[in-house]
Order: structure tokens, then sequence, then C-alpha cells
């Protein structure tokens, strides 16, 4: 079994378990570099015997927080290449990610958001660091809606009024109440984190893979939206992505520290309800 | 941007922000009168620069608390008017709520329950004072199936089995079982409640409408009913309310102070539980 | 009204409620007897003027905390008579008392689990004793995908996330982590989980049945699987359970103490963990 070598994900193995380490200086944005290597990941763990593959961050502050805005044509070129088939985005990969037959758990401390937000809703489990975890959707903020599967997974993980609760409202959500609401499976704290999900993991991989792939299979017929959805909040983005409303918002961002700033991005709640150009 | 002037909502702008209290005395009921104010105020708002609205009550013990038993034909012949063709009942103009370009967002004091319960399930998110909110279905204790979207969005926030639980219990709950059971996005203290939801309605009412609006659309499709599940439950509704078993249900509790009497509206959990006619 | 006598579940009546205890030691393993009798009592519910029936156990330790592995071609074989028709299995029996016009309520103390826990999903209400209750899906560490429902109740219960742990990890949960995820209703102490569930199933035995009937007819159109996706996670249990891999686990199992020493059933999380044939 040979992994490449990746630039911005660190491998480590254990047994059938894979332990990968996003590391993507300065604030592990998910950029160019970082989604091919992640797509290439998914490749070789399909031709691997791993059967179940935990992630986590290099950086205490950080886990994905969200699309490196100045890498937008990077990442969307990368993702294009995903399935060797057209009309690829970022979200038709993340449903391929959601489809695989690895066994995806995240393991959140630190900022998770945007487009790294739905990476971990790709996956198939998400716990998080009491402590450290925030949590955000703040895209509708920005001036676009989300484009790669929240749009989908949290109705369906929360219901209605919460969805249109955190998508609507950008705002940032604690580990806590990202519990309470179903973003992810729960809250631990930090000191006991690791332990809990890499036992979970290490078990789950001493199963069958056949039922493994075939639990998984069912569970993802029973709740993934049907890929045209995937396919209409990519253009929704896509056609945002290239308003005036947004633009103009992005712009005002930018001059503000947005994508470089580590202290704006940390408070990236409040900073996004502080815009003023529309 | 002029709204009529309402005798049973009280409105109040700020900015792209709506607020709107209900007050109806001498329990806010539902009645015809209120639900004309409401069907006048959502056409008034689809025209209107208004992105967001919240609504309250004035009274300390009712939000919401039901549809006026004593007004069937009244408020019945007010939600026939809502769409402007046929077949139009209070569920379908709920459903128009839920369509709306508007956000709404419920400040929930005091007793929410039946036809209220409805509207504010139609509502896009629902938040609730921990101390005074009380929730309540009690139509099936009455002897029909509630006909104004209860039976669809219930079992998509809570599950099968909480809903069902909800329902067929007939029983009341309070703000922090609500949240638990997902009927309600979160509970606040009271004196909290206020500051909260006008932050976040006002922050929300920043961002660009277009986007709010998409937002809201692609979300509504991945939970809301086809519309002819909303028909079918209005059909049920009227044809229960038709039935011996209803009449003799409803007979026997006006005769005890039902739809008269604050204190029997105050305990409806329990008033539903003793009824005998059958 | 004349109830058959059965050797596995107790009957009690109270007016319109039914009270059903399961005791089939020495561990209430779901096996050929207890399904008979099951099958029997629902129809005889069919036929009857019982509208709620709540079912416990006998047993402090075991509510129903599997299928028995002993006894898998006599439980097939009762399942097979539950509709008279071709193609069934306890899947499809479980989807008719999930389609019962009878009211259905569990009272969980014990261990429910696999086929048992699939009965209490079929059910319409879930309350489980707080200090008492352990829940497990054991299935893909055992060898084999759940069968009967858990794959279609979990994930609609709980989301996919959840569900993905609760089916792929094959964990035991206390009835607090159960109650979080929306596996159940509600946990209460153990002092007061009979009152709390006979005043509510005698409660909703005095509101009309055909309401009942009608409400949980249109909660579960909201929330019930297509048959067909029924028939298919019984079609992967009968194919995985002819499995080389099933047949070596469960033949290590078997050695160790599996279906025979409560012991072992009584922590059959951390027992299914250290399997190691594949």
């Amino acid at each position: 079994m040979a992994f490449p070598e990746f630039d911005t994900i660190h491998l480590r193995h254990a047994g059938h378990t894979l332990y990968a380490t996003f590391d993507a200086p300065p604030m592990n944005f998910v950029n160019g570099a970082l989604l091919r290597d992640l797509i290439d990941l998914f490749e070789a763990l399909e031709d691997s015997d791993v059967r179940v593959a935990v992630f986590d961050s290099a950086h205490p502050d950080f886990f994905l927080p969200r699309a490196d805005a100045s890498d937008v044509p990077a990442y969307t070129a990368a993702a294009s290449t995903a399935g060797g088939v057209e009309d690829q985005w970022l979200g038709t990969f993340l449903r391929i990610v959601a489809e695989s037959k690895i066994i995806t758990i995240v393991k959140i401390a630190g900022r998770v958001g945007g487009a790294g937000s739905e990476f971990s809703l790709a996956c198939d489990m998400r716990f998080a660091s009491l402590e450290r975890a925030v949590f955000s959707q703040p895209e509708v903020g920005l001036g676009l809606t989300p484009g790669s599967g929240a749009m989908q997974h949290l109705p369906r993980l929360m219901g209605r009024g919460r969805a249109l609760e955190v998508i609507l409202g950008s705002v940032d959500f604690d580990a806590r109440l990202a519990q309470e609401y179903g973003w992810i499976n729960r809250a631990l704290p930090d000191s006991e984190l690791d332990d809990f999900v890499n036992t979970l993991a290490e078990r789950i991989a001493t199963f069958p893979p056949k039922v493994l792939r075939t639990a998984k299979q069912r569970i993802n017929q029973a709740t993934l939206p049907d890929i045209a959805e995937v396919r209409t909040d990519a253009l929704w983005f896509q056609k945002f992505a290239r308003s005036p409303q947004f633009l103009a918002r992005i712009g005002e961002a930018s001059g503000r520290g947005f994508n470089t700033d580590p202290e704006v991005e940390k408070n990236l709640g409040v900073f996004v309800g502080d815009l003023t150009a529309s």
C-alpha cells in the first residue's frame, strides 16, 4: 500500500486505520494545493486496504476554516479533476467523499467553516473539542449561498428552523451548541477527544469491510439528496460568486483583513455581521 | 413603504426589520380578524423592502394559543382569500408564509398551540422564553387531527417517535423540552430573549436579500413536503371537525370553560386529558 | 375481547390500555416462541378494543437484547407467517407493527439491542430508564447489517452522522446519550418511568380511536420508508448471515459465551470489539 507524499496532509498508518493531519499554513484554508492533495488521497484510499480514515489538523486554531478566497480558480480547477467527467465541482467531489467505501471521521479542534465545514459534513462522523472547536457557515453573510453540501446536510441533520438559523445567520457556533443542533455527533473534552476517536476508529477498522461498506451505502441511501440537488447548489454558488453584491462585500472584507489576518478569521462571525457593502 | 394599520397586529420598523406584535384580546386566539390581518400583512411584506419580520405577543400569558373555536367559519373564510385561488385553507396560507421571501422569526413567550403553533412552525426560526413559553398541539385530545402544518413539520423536526408523542399525547411541553425535541431552535432566559432575537434579526437584515431568498428556497426544497400533503391534512381536519365525536368533546369542553376561561386555557394539557365525551 | 394465553408475553388490561410484559428466560432473546406470540398478539389486538399497548420486560437486566442466534430458523419461519403472503421477514412484520392501528409504547429498562431494538423502533414511542437501559445495534461488529428496521429508522431519527456511529461502531449507548441522539423519546429516572408512561398511555387511550389512527397514519406517511427499502435491508441481512466472515465471527463469539453467558451479553459492546475472526 503506497501513498504519495503530500505537502498539505501528513499521513500515519495504524493497521487498517489511516490518520491524516491537515497542515496548510498559515490557516489551513481549502486552497488548490490542499484540495489536489485531498482528491489524490481519496483516490489512493480506494485502492488501499485502509478501512477508516481519521482527519485532524496540525494547527491549534484552525481545522479547515474556509476556502481560500484568493485561490478560488485553483481549487475550482482542482475539483474539476476529481471524477474525470464534466461538471465536477467541490460539491461533487465531496459527494464522492460521502460515498467512499472508506469510513471517515473528523476530529475537530479550532475553527471549521465554509467549505471546510462542508468537507466535515461529507465525512461519516464528526467529533469536536468542547473547548476549542468553532463552527460556521459564513457564506450568506459574505454574499453567496453555500455551494458544496451544507444546504443539503444541515437541514437533514438539524431540521428546517435550525438550518435556516445557521445558514442565514452566518454566526459562529461553539461545540456544545453544535452538538445540541446535531451538526456534530458529540462534543468531547479536549483531553479525551483523541483517545475517544482513535479507539472508535480502530475498533471499526477490525470489522468486515464489505459489511461496513454496505451499511454505509444503505444509510447514504436514506440520507443523501439526489445528485441533481448538489449540482444546483454548486450552480447558485458560482452565480453569486460573480454577482456585484458578493464582489462588493468581499472587496470590503479584504480591505479589512479577511483571508489574511488570523485575528479576523478567529472572529469571522462578528466580522461578517459588520460588513456594510451591498 | 406603506403598511395598513391593523387592529390585531402592531408594527414597528427598524431598517429592513419589521417587528410585529400580536394583540388580540382577550387571549390572542387565531380568529377571523387576526387571520385577515396576518394575510394582509404578508401581502404587504412581499411588496416592501422588509427582509426580516419578528413576531411576538402583547399578552404575557399567550403568544398564539389556538384557533378561536367560536370563530371557525370566519377564519376559514379569511384563509380562503389568501392566495386568490380555490381550495385555500389555513394550511395553504401557512405554506405561503413558509415560502415567503421574508425571513420570519418568532419570539415565543406564553402559550403557543394548535393553529398558533402551526403559524410558528411555518416561520423560519423559533426562539422561546425558558420560563414562560408553553407548547401544545391539543387537537387529537379535542377530537381532530392538526390541519395546518404540524403533521408535516413536527415529524421532520423531531422524528417519528417524538412527533407521535406530541400529537397523540396532546400534552403541554415546556421550553426546555421543546428545545430538546427540536420543536424550537432554542430556549433562552426571558431576560435575554429580546436582545438575542433582535440582534440576530437585524444582522440578517443587512445581508443581500437575493442571497437570503435563495438560501431559504434551497432549504425549503430539502424540508417542506409536497403541497398535496398539506391539502390532505386540511381535508382530514375539516372532516373530523364535522364528526360527532369532535362535536361531543368540544361541547363538553365548552361547558367547562374552554375557549372562554383563561385558567382553562393556561392548563389546556390537563383539561384535554379530563374530557370524557366520545 | 378474548386474548390467547402466551408463554412469553404476560398481559394485563386496564380499560382501552393493554400492558404486555416480555418474559422469555433466560435473557428475553427474540426467538421463535417469542416472535410467534408477538405476531399472534398483534393479530388479536387488531380485532380488540385496545387502543394503546405498553411493552416492558419481566427481566431486570434485559428488555429485548437481541435475536436468539441459536434460533434463527425458528424465528424466521415465525416471521414468514405474519402477513399471510410471500416474502415475510422480521422486518416486514415490524412494518406491520409500525402501521398498526394500536398505539404502541415501550418502557425500556435493561438491555435492548439488535432485533429487540428494531422492535422498539417500530413502536410509536420509546421511554427508557436513565439508570438501567442500555442500547446497541451490534450487527456490524458481528459481521452483518441490521435487517429489520434500524437502517431506516435510525438515520431518520438521529441523522446520517449519528446513525453511522451507532451502526458502524456497534457500541453500547446509555439512556442519556440515546435521548441526546433521538434514539428514544426520553430517558426518565427509573423511579418515575412506570408512572410517566402509564399515565401517558391511559390518557391517549381516552382519545377517539379514529383520530388516533389517522394521526398515526399521517405521521407514518411522513416518516416511514418505501417498503422496498425494508425488503432490501432484509435481503442484505440474509446474504451476510450466510457469509464466511459472519460464520467465522459468530463461531468465535459462541466459543466465548455469546448467546449463553449473561455476563457476555451485558457487556456486548466491549465483547464485539474484541472479536478477531474475519
